[in-house]
């Protein structure tokens, strides 16, 4: 059996003001919210920084920090977490909001936690290449996948790993890639 | 004509590991992502704060701040911005982020900035049946809207306008009403 597809068109539903998607086959109205990214700078005891090679698109092969989209019934704080454990087997505790990055581009925030290791452990879960821990002075410049993994860390440093007001950041459309 | 409408069921999308709700007419797979709500707590140059009384439902009629849905598009910092304009005809500048209030039973997350006025007038917008300014020590406690109204209000007092780090709160499912 042929997969079904919804059958989208562009409309204002009644009562509203602004345009929506709704599928002309079945009438659903496709609110699109923007998604949440929650993610983390995570420093091991010896202070080296944690990172993950993606296994996936987009940018497959590239540096990121453990993220990844918010879901249904948790916390955004749960959602750092849960993400750092399943990109890097890593057990974290939270130290505080880093930074939160708006990129209107593709209507997602992202909320970037400092935090440190529970568990000395890491790991590459599925969504990994490879997991390391990176020296400040080593870390993958050339070799990062999102502008956004650029200003978290840049942040972290700013603040030397103390709590500072959290950094507000917005991608701009002609910063690639991401 | 009768509207139409989707005809959901629960399943897990191939390559996934998680229950997605899915149309059954036309096979689209409904995402949700967690909700965002940009909102501020807004002092005007005498000190007093910001509030709307809600013409809509839900809790209307009760007071709340100034906050809404992230809409696509938009940077955090906008939405907080536009929903002032919008609920207050307010014109505010933003002066850091105050807390990030995670609402997991109905999967929302509310972004709260401390701002301050650009300009001097208020009025109700549509979405408002009054707006007002109210001393700190005459807010109208009794009559506010949704638990994270409180915690903005206690959070904001708590750093007496200061820039702290943000306020993580969350909210368990027997806190009513929101």
């Amino acid at each position: 059996m042929d997969a079904q597809e919804p059958d989208f068109h562009h409309a204002t539903p009644e009562g509203e003001d602004r345009e929506r998607r709704i599928c002309r086959t079945c009438g659903f109205i496709d609110y699109v919210n923007p998604k949440i990214v929650a993610g983390v700078v995570a420093t091991h005891a010896d202070g080296r920084v944690l990172m993950c090679r993606r296994a996936i698109e987009p940018r497959s092969g590239y540096w990121t920090l453990p993220a990844g989209y918010m879901e249904e019934g948790e916390s955004v704080e749960q959602a750092a977490l849960r993400e750092a454990r399943e990109e890097a087997c890593a057990s974290l505790e939270l130290d505080g909001v880093l930074g939160i990055y708006s990129v209107p581009r593709i209507s997602q925030v992202q909320i970037f936690f400092r935090a440190r290791f529970a568990a000395p452990d890491i790991a590459a879960g599925p969504e990994s290449e490879e997991v390391a821990l990176f020296e400040w002075d080593r870390l993958p410049l050339s070799e990062l996948a999102f502008p956004s993994v650029k200003w978290a860390l840049d942040d972290y440093q700013a603040g030397h790993g103390r709590a500072l007001p959290p950094s507000m950041r917005t991608q701009t459309p002609d910063m690639r890639p991401d």
